[in-house]
């Protein structure tokens, strides 16, 4: 499977910087998994408290997004978004890249589907619904309502970006590259990229450059234009960076933590006063729960609160 | 009531360059006030043709934003709106750094409406008409027909960042700091941080680290991701500087500029398409003014137009 | 007529780096005209496979945009929007400039119509049908489904800022510098650039910096804001750089290309729900083209796939 | 002053039935108002528990909407919103009709306003906030969260059509006739009726022709096109009818009431999805109230429950 | 070609009420052409002042619409938008019928086209603008900024239905009947009465009903959810009532008039908020207007008002 | 568990005419059931070709919706909408009404997760999923792409009206009524009355008084507004009838039908330009399905088509 994995990636050969297969594998060894989170190609550990890490786990498939991974990514975000234990998610990857994108052989089932001679129409209608089932692959990070941060080493080409872009904060290596690569099999990115990074970065023209030519990104101009938030020299320092904003963040009221992601993500597709009435309507039950009296004493006493799981 | 404020601001000890106090005091000093313009928590001078000037002047109190200031806020900018005789505002703060954020002593108030025992739904109905007041507080610069440049020095904290969200352009000094801090009280920022920060700066990954972490973030970065456009060396020159833009906005044709805000604030909450429409709107009337015929006849004498009052 | 437009540009003196008549002359000559695209005042060339080139014309005038311009640009968008054999634009200038903006011949004709005496209602009535014929002009940049790459060197000024933000990239020359024009002739920008600019750059107070006060801004600041994605030493590199991701571009399949495009452009304009639903809605049928089935053989077999005319 | 409002009303002539004085005085007297509700162009009364009726009595100006009534009127209802004693409302006219529309006194000051010379934006800058004032005044109805029943008797003209557009319930005499008449005065009504009368009615054919013609229609067609939704034979059964519907909503739980209200208009703004995610915003709370409680021992012991105040 | 049309028309037989040959020729005769107004598929006269009608005229082929219907359409209502001398319009048809609908000779333009065996995509290109065509000729009604009263005898059918609800008023005769057509034909309407028909008509059940089933719809029906809002008894009062209401229209100020109706069709497809924004927009010109003096003078002298051409 | 139903139903002595247990029975007993469709509160059966009718099924209980009913709703709707066999839904109830609305087993479920002692904003995290479950199972009512067609025999209650809301075709028979019942338990509706009855009815007035007051409506009233669009004399001719209308549906083409059903639910949703801009794009893959071509050679030939399953 992994050399069919491999042909499809033309951008393969000018990976950067790649780990030796000791370190992945060491990166492999060190997380602990989780009882309840059983998946096959993601590891789950929990590197602090309240702050879980899933790896994409198919380090011999170079990541490569597969039938079960587009199960799994969303059923993982469901299980942590109602998981009180859990405050804020890390997503890396194991292996020598952060994901090589869409397995062929997912390709090789749409194209089967879509290559018969039946009606159009017909064809149409069971294409849908796998379009709409890999959107909501990812759209899950979204909705769940702790704050996700990427971590992202090597390449992350296809839909790696789709992946990223639904996440909250990204973080990377300086080996890290990125490719919008739908164009060059044929197919406009039709799980997140195209809606997504355009308000995320703030540069259209590089967006439309990326998107049109298919061309690679690496991460000085991804920091540049504001697809990363910061950089790291290596996959070790990279992880512990991610881990060590999950941490900050796990431990802040979880009423206001994700009050404000819901907020935020409200706010990107509504007006300003739209955003202003919803914030309103979120905070005249919010102000009431007991983080703010807990975090107002906290404040007071310079102690650190404690608050309860939500 | 200084050192209660003192102590709700956590990141306090790491101001990095306070400006003297003497250096403060003869800043304040040296603003002539305007008659008509009375506010207790601000002070309003003139440092220009058509420029005015919106000091926030709670210095003892590192500029918390109590009642008074909330209520004044948004007097001032209405009182500014409608006065003919301004054309731009600059909006800088008096003493040690531009705001500390909410006074405590207001969310005291907050704090005691919300933990009483009383039904839930009425105590929300209690809370709402306070949340939309606080909004209406900051969105009364961007009613402000005239455009508002903030500049900010040393500490601009929670309500603060709010505060410049709602400006036109901002500019900061050298010293400048910003910090989300709500959930650092156990709140989600719902005075127009979460709603406005993401549509002026080109880096959500940035915005939500920022908001979900309440980390500061430096004058270096501030521009970098945009939130500030220009910074400068210390207070004077960024007053200054300030000014200057003021100065030059206000020279030019007040129906121009003036439907120009309008135009840029439709835009930022409709499409591209809706936004022609409305400029075209406005525009089959904004040339029938006589601003276009003087403007015309200025660039062709190369003199400068004097423009009548709006 | 040059020196009437001559007279209007109060910035023209600082024009800095200027090409020798020469340079421009053979930069003109050297463009082969494509038979079926005759323009008055546009050269129209195909520098590459599927790659066409359209310069603005009119040197000797600084390319002022005048009546001819106005209806030419939109011609010619929907002629290449309809030529399947193109599939990428790239928009340069002949000249010393990209454009000096709007000529004021055209302006005179509006002041003529709003100046008189009639009722304030009928004149409206006259400009209305004006400003949206305008505004079409440039919108006709966007309907074009084939990507369009801007190549500006030296002034860019007033209608050329509204012009370059409605193509899909925009590379400039190190001599470059743009002007947000409006308010200096008393009017808000109406065609384009208050509506599209603060969508493609991520830092609104430099927007509103520019629109408030028609000040200058160069290459590096345009790089660094993202209004370019690219800076080039002169003109020839940046002609053969814009010419070069269009010819990358024109090399991928057309039907993703173009279905790429009206997902960012949709995107833009709607939530992410929205988007996503909407690039379902044509990918359930784009799927079923060749061009799919010709780019996954083709990177199968490291060829370069041929994908028939869209 | 009547005589100059009776001379603006073509219509006038034709009202069918005119209650006689005597009628009409009774209705009057038999008020009694309420302390701090204390207005010149209202009379306030309490005909039922936590019932609040408003009458217009401007009964010799055929209640003109002048000044003191555009200003009142807002108040009013800003008022009775923040009355938790308040659980409905009844809006009602005293005198022969609903009412005249707009006094001309009023029309006269707009008009003195734009005739003049001054330069036409500094002039539409002088009318706006009017405008906006006026249309505020109305909005009233909408923004304040207890039902509203309008119940309309003889002529409702002008004005008046579109402050009963703002209202929840409508409901009106056999004699009742309505007249959106600003066409007959040079004008598009700005007010409310082009806005919410389309939307309240299913007959967009008749919205239209009642729109561009200024036609009458008479209490059968408005309750065939649902701008009402009940006759009544006269005005003493009229304002029964209405206050016994008031009185039924006000023995409901305010918590529903009130709740119902804010989500029918955000339902009425937004798609049927956005308008489920707004409910189910507002009920995660207010399902917590103790009403739901109260509601449901109610119904189970067929006892009627009391709510408490809100 | 008479007879193709006619093949097509499974409903036809059900005609209710044949005008005599006789009567539609008169009909057709009493028609005075306008100069300037010369198309192959419509009758233009003026049947009052200021009223125009144009008549569908292919009454041979039961007014089928064909190429030239689909062109014409649209021309006339962009000729009568910018002719000042119209200020009202009357939608009738000469012959039998209304209309049958679209031409079958249309429909087999757009088979060949997509029967095919070009790539999908391909073919999705070469359809799309003449999809985007159909639905300009029809919005150009609503774009007209003059109302236009739809006068309806007979059948109606398909793209009849698409065409009314773009009209602002719908009479009809009482032997009018109505299809939505479009399913019968293995097609879901898209030039209009999917879109429009909800929002005119308040029975959403109806609606569906009507476009699932192609099911006739006659008069009394129409008239009672709304989508006429009246019936005559025969064409000759149907088309005298149409013009009546037109006359009527065209005695009131245009600039009242035709503001109206941009402020109602943008009602429509926005907020009520919006709505008030919009029109408060459009005032502050238009009540500078000399319409609004005059009218006000005319009400005060009971004189009737002259309005100058728009 | 039937008593406690009967309870809660305040309005149930008014039934008017309760069809005899053996008519119920004798209902129950001639459907047969369909192989695959299995539920415990629903019956499923197949009336005519292409025609599924879906009958609430537990009578006993008043059809009350108990926990595996509003899950079983959303699975044979999702069932449904995937069986290509099914072209048309009849969505009626066994027994003496169509629903008496949620259990009251459900509401004391909800009442113990919000009525305990928990933090305010921890109890509104559990109640969010509950909420929306609810909502999606009537949405899935819409998001079925084959039509739905309610018949509502004697009471509607509560969510009885949600769920009809949600269909695309309402009939009752003549003893129906309809009962927005929430806020008789304290509650606003919260799974779809408030959001799409406006959107189904021309009578804002009535939806408000129904909405507020908990008011009976019955079968004239619900015709005369809309909510249904026909009424049979009893429950054999109004599933007749309802049979009669999806048995016409399933004969028509399959890709029309549903391609309707998906642009008038968006229709609703959107302004009509983004209506008419979705079926185009829908359109220009429709038009090449081979029920085109199969339904106009069957309009040639005047035979009934045979469209392919879809």
């Amino acid at each position: 499977m992994a050399s069919r994995v491999l042909s499809a990636l033309s951008g393969l050969r000018s990976v950067r910087a790649v780990p030796s297969l000791a370190a992945t594998m060491s990166t492999t060894t060190t997380q602990e998994l989780i009882p309840g989170y059983s998946y096959d190609t993601l590891a789950i550990s929990q590197p602090s408290q309240h702050v879980f890490q899933v790896n994409i786990n198919r380090p011999k498939n170079l990541n490569a997004m597969n039938k079960a991974f587009w199960r799994e990514i969303r059923e993982v975000f469901e299980q942590l978004g109602a998981d009180s234990e859990c405050r804020a998610v890390v997503l890396a990857a194991n292996g020598r890249m952060f994901t090589a994108g869409i397995d062929l052989s997912e390709m090789a089932d749409i194209g089967g589907m879509v290559m018969g001679d039946d009606d159009v129409a017909r064809k149409a209608r069971g294409v849908m619904p796998i379009i709409a089932a890999y959107q909501a692959s990812f759209t899950a990070l979204e909705k769940c309502p702790k704050p996700v941060v990427a971590a992202v080493h090597s390449a992350c080409i296809g839909g790696g970006v789709d992946l990223i872009c639904a996440a909250d904060i990204r973080y990377c290596s300086d080996d890290a590259w990125f490719q919008v690569k739908e164009v060059d099999v044929g197919l406009a990115a039709d799980v997140g990229t195209l809606q997504r990074l355009p308000k995320i970065v703030g540069n259209e023209s590089l967006v439309r450059e990326l998107a049109f030519s298919a061309r690679k990104m690496y991460s000085a101009e991804a920091l540049k234009c504001g697809l990363v938030s910061r950089i790291f020299p290596n996959y070790e320092s990279l992880v512990s960076g991610a881990v060590e904003i999950a941490t900050t963040i796990a431990s802040k009221s979880p009423v206001a933590v994700q009050t404000s992601k819901a907020a935020l993500i409200h706010a990107r597709d509504h007006s300003v006063q739209e955003g202003l009435d919803y914030i309103a309507t979120l905070n005249m039950m919010m102000l009431q729960s007991e983080d703010l009296r807990l975090a107002a004493m906290a404040a007071m006493s310079k102690e650190k609160p404690t608050f309860s799981k939500l």
